[in-house]
């Protein structure tokens, strides 16, 4: 209870304001009031616990009094609303939308000006956001300071990755809050850019665990003209604060009444498979605002890329792979470039063999000799290719097989220089039919002092992906912020990166083997992630026998990444050559499906272990994906997704009895069985394994 | 002697590094050394005056160790270069570009790194720039202070305005050099935006003159991909020292060796007529880079323009010219619009039957309610044009009679915005045929942080004028860095405001009588001006009674600026109704031309009074303009520069007997008569009043 008075030291609430909302289902529910001060506070409680104290929310606003105290209760509205909607893609092929509503309309006395606070509770969270109504008293303004308290109610488990404005390219911590150090990290991870000004600040997704046993989640939904939320932490309180990321005077976002928030996020439930299953987040966002939604499609692709990530080849044609400068003057070639047209001829007959849709080519373009870490402004063009890659001849080659190309379009984080190219480099896809860019954000971003998470990179993200609807493209951005729901808006908005993806396995100390187990709590939460699985080759030193890296799971998990880790787009990362020395495994990634009916998360644990089984959208497949960290894990599963008095052909991909990611990756064995619904499935998941399984209807 | 000691006090000369240059016409010389402690440092004489005394020159390196001192001579290299070139455009149909250049590689012992200074010395100044050649020891970049010298050797009279890092739009202050301070300006001077973090800084260029007589000038030429140079002021040692805008977070430029800074320039002559005739600025510009010039033409212009600028009209459509948020939700007409069809028909018919090129319409495009004053980001989209103005009808209706309209983009300093739609800004004007644009940077810059004299904001200006160049387009920039010679490389850069221009005297406190004299001794050295001169009601009571604000010239000497400011792109600013009522008079903005064969400066004293004659480039009619400031003048020219034996019909428009620029200034008399090359023609300008007089040949 000391903590308890503790918090109650700052302020006293009002009695008479408090305004008590639950949802839906009963067990989660928020009460909002006003402090003796005026302050607008809140609070949310999970069955019979206190889950968040009472929490202040407010704004401080450059040049202006603050927004954080001596508000009134204009008036107060709540209601229950139900709005399922379909999205284009997803893991489901409706998505549920049920929350108990209330609206508050503050009013600050001294100043006049109004604040809206709007609150939606779902059965597995909350979320609010404050709204400036269009006033006399407030126009434009600018945020100088968000601070949305989150007080938590005790010495939680966390999973944490520091507040860097540039880069969640972080592998997972997983503390006590008390614990949380940004000091503690060793930095030495692969990360090329990093800008972290505070040791006691994280990023949000922040997954938590309680020690009473409930998962709780702070995030936020439809960041939009917005920056990123990163969350100050007060280790000894156990507060969080909202923390956002500023621009180079320092401001937090420029806005103009009527203007919202992003809407602020709290998961809780005893239940973690429902935090993994929430689509809250995507809900929480506009709908649609593409009518022609045609164009919008999964893909599965292989691509020159992994062959320059182990070193096979380069990006560049002329330089030394140095990234800086290694090119002097005309380009002579090195040799050693990978996206020639030959080898990209290579990989198109692979992927038309194979039944892929797309190929993703990089370094086509010219630029790569000097691309990175020096704040560069003009490297590339997006539209000049090296003289070894024939645009026109690779394309024609691509259509006549059946297989679409996927442009690459790397901006070094100059996106000055890329918004100055864009109508040119997108009307060259279209001249040539490429349903799809992959862009890329690696550097400091120009304009000079904006950050990858500040509001201009946020508006710029959505810019793009708004400008390639108007060209009917999608987009799959890597190195931008991370997905908020914003593709419920812009479903062109494919997929991004945005998190430490399999790339890092290759050159740095890679991502650990539970790694894969906490994506599905956090950066999958806000949108799909190209996180490009299926590494076949685990070990670097197959490449190079000095090379220590490898990839930290089993062949047989990286197939289980495919149904685990949703995302409509999915890369067959690994090159044609090692595909075609196990064509039996490499069957599970051609057969698996990217968009869904349904998906039954049957087994979560953040940190530990994830499974899920889903359905795909146009047959009556089933897959199933179970994944474990470092710790060897057997389990055994209900069938009874399937559809009653079916049978099912099940094949599974396992790990080998003697398989173990570090030692002996490799091992993997495909199992062939009928099932019904009735049946139960024993998984052996090896230390860092998985399985992958197949369900086909019988006839 | 005292101050020569003061100066001596800082830096020994080495004696063994010295080297001179003269100019080819002898009187002008340049003396590089290296002081004792490797300080390269020069001087400047001219006949027998040493103008510039010793002045060392250097670099501040961001994080490396500055470019300042321990230096050593590698090579020394000189010659004498004549190279002149042919403008697209211009004030002679030939420019001469006759010099000395001294070449001075040096060796900075104790790093390694390599610096080469360039001196180019012409008959009327001297030029030098740093060159940073390719070296291992300095690839990437940062300038952190550039530290150029001029050391003048007396409290000069003075032409300054102050500072602003976002503003050029100021009325000059003539004062000493010791009294220059930023502190006595009255800033109730009509600019919108102002940043001024010194008082003890002034812009280039700066024009003074000497109690000797000597005419000295400090500028800049080749401003490209660096920050425009101002000046810091030292009053008492009269000193001036390099000061480079600096970008959000204090940084001046960013390089990649090979680079070379812009040329820092002085001009010195004993005859300021030598200065105002001067080309030096365009010549130390890079040659045309366009190859296909055939739709670069000159223009004579009317536009939907002034008449907002007096309050008979809006730019916006349904606000209240407020122009900040005034309209709210669907756009309502307040009937007053300027930009309607048909108010565009109207000038269309009046260019068309006055011989215009183009018209100019401002407010065509929505946006305009709320543009400015609060860094708004996304105003314009520079293609939708507000309902009353049918883009296809008024494109068809000019082309008919054979006039061409002139775009308008203002970006209210939102580049960002603006370089996101500029393709598509420029093919809109491709479709209906618009051969030019007049751009605007009214307004705080976005990228925020940055100023609209920085490196990004000078590289904007230049990437315009090569996007506007693929496009075939000419650009006419208003509120940019001044111009610095960029135009010979692009000249599609037709024009450029970034001075006080004409619009001033509609409703601030206006520009002094004085302030035309001026121009030509600073601004338009780097480039033309659009100053939208031709204002025949001058008085601003005229349209409201309660008005005081007037133009600060006689109409007469609204005619003389057409030949005394140069550019090929000239307004008729004045409403046509207007010169309906002074056909006469208007007869000579009809008659004059823009382009020109030759260029006489007859007279010019800064401040005081102008007088130039020139030819057309096609045909044989000589124009001529003269004009004073405060004072009434009375001067009597040569005819000289008139072809010998040919008789010309001239018709003066001079300032009636009775004329005043404050008291009476629409009283103009119109002459005729006839001359030769022998005749002397005697002029009487009225206080702020001036002649224009057309020279047409007899049979």
């Amino acid at each position: 209870m000391k903590r308890f008075f503790g918090w109650l030291g700052f302020f006293v609430l009002a009695a008479t304001s408090a305004q008590t909302v639950t949802a839906p289902g009963g067990n989660l529910s928020l009460t909002f009031q006003l402090t003796d001060k005026g302050q607008p506070a809140y609070s949310v409680r999970f069955k019979t616990q206190d889950v968040v104290l009472p929490s202040t929310l407010g704004m401080r606003i450059k040049d202006l009094p603050a927004l954080t105290e001596g508000f009134e209760v204009l008036k107060t509205e709540s209601n229950v609303v139900n709005e399922p909607w379909t999205p284009v893609l997803g893991e489901t092929a409706e998505i549920p939308n049920h929350y108990t509503q209330l609206t508050v309309a503050l009013r600050q006395a001294a100043t006049g000006r109004l604040l809206t606070l709007i609150f939606k509770v779902y059965d597995e969270g909350v979320a609010f956001r404050y709204e400036f109504p269009k006033q006399p008293q407030l126009n434009y303004f600018i945020i100088e300071d968000e601070l949305t308290q989150f007080n938590l109610n005790g010495n939680h488990k966390t999973f944490w990755i520091p507040g860097d404005y540039d880069s969640q390219e972080y592998a997972y911590n997983e503390t006590f809050f008390a614990d949380i150090d940004g000091a503690k990290i060793d930095m030495n991870n692969g990360i090329g850019l990093k800008t972290i000004r505070s040791n006691q600040r994280v990023q949000s997704p922040l997954m938590m665990k309680t020690a009473q046993g409930l998962y709780l989640n702070i995030f936020e939904a439809a960041v939009v003209n917005y920056p990123v939320m990163h969350l100050e932490v007060q280790p000894k309180t156990y507060r969080l604060t909202s923390h956002l990321v500023p621009n180079a005077l320092g401001d937090k976002a420029y806005l103009q009444t009527p203007a919202v928030t992003p809407w602020r996020t709290i998961f809780v439930h005893d239940d973690a498979r429902k935090i993994v299953s929430s689509r809250m987040i995507l809900s929480l966002n506009e709908p649609c605002k593409i009518s022609d939604v045609s164009y919008i499609k999964p893909m599965k692709y292989v691509g020159v890329w992994w062959e320059m990530h182990v070193g096979k080849s380069t990006w560049d044609y002329a330089g030394s792979q140095n990234a800086q400068n290694a090119a002097d003057g005309s380009l002579k070639p090195s040799g050693r470039h990978g996206a020639t047209t030959e080898n990209v001829k290579r990989y198109i007959d692979f992927a038309a063999q194979h039944g892929f849709d797309g190929v993703l080519v990089e370094g086509w373009n010219t630029g790569w000799e000097d691309w990175f870490g020096n704040w560069k402004e003009d490297v590339f063009d997006f539209v000049t290719p090296y003289p070894d890659f024939d645009l026109k001849a690779v394309n024609a080659y691509a259509q006549a097989k059946g297989v679409k190309m996927i442009m690459h379009h790397e901006t070094s984080g100059s996106v000055a220089n890329y918004e100055r190219h864009l109508d040119r480099a997108f009307q060259l896809m279209k001249d040539y039919g490429y349903p799809a860019v992959k862009s890329g954000y690696v550097g400091r971003i120009i304009p000079r002092g904006e950050f990858h998470d500040g509001q201009t990179m946020v508006n710029h993200y959505n810019f793009v992906a708004r400008r390639a609807a108007d060209f009917k493209l999608m987009i799959n951005s890597h190195e931008s912020s991370r997905p908020t729901g914003y593709h419920r808006t812009y479903p062109n908005y494919i997929a991004a990166e945005a998190a430490r993806g399999n790339e890092f396995n290759a050159w740095s100390v890679g991502n650990p083997p539970m790694h894969e187990t906490i994506l599905p709590f956090t950066r999958l939460l806000g949108g799909p992630m190209d996180y490009t699985p299926g590494i076949f080759e685990i070990k670097m030193s197959y490449y190079d026998k000095s090379k220590s890296e490898q990839v930290h799971t089993t062949l047989a998990k990286q197939l289980a990444l495919y149904v685990t880790l949703y995302s409509p787009l999915q890369m067959a990362a690994d090159l044609p050559e090692n595909y075609e020395r196990h064509l039996d495994a490499f069957q599970f990634i051609k057969d698996v499906a990217v968009d869904w009916q349904d998906s039954k998360y049957l087994e979560a644990e953040p940190g530990d272990y994830l499974t899920v089984a889903r359905k795909e959208k146009k047959g009556e497949r089933w897959f199933l994906g179970a994944i474990t960290d470092e710790n060897a894990r057997t389990t055994t599963l209900k069938l009874d997704f399937l559809t009653p008095g079916k049978k099912y052909k099940a094949i599974l991909y396992q790990d080998a009895k003697e398989a173990d990611w570090k030692t002996n990756p490799k091992a993997y064995e495909i199992k062939t069985m009928t099932v019904t619904a009735k049946s139960k499935l024993t998984l052996r998941l090896a230390p860092g394994g998985g399985t992958a399984v197949s369900f086909e209807p019988l006839p």
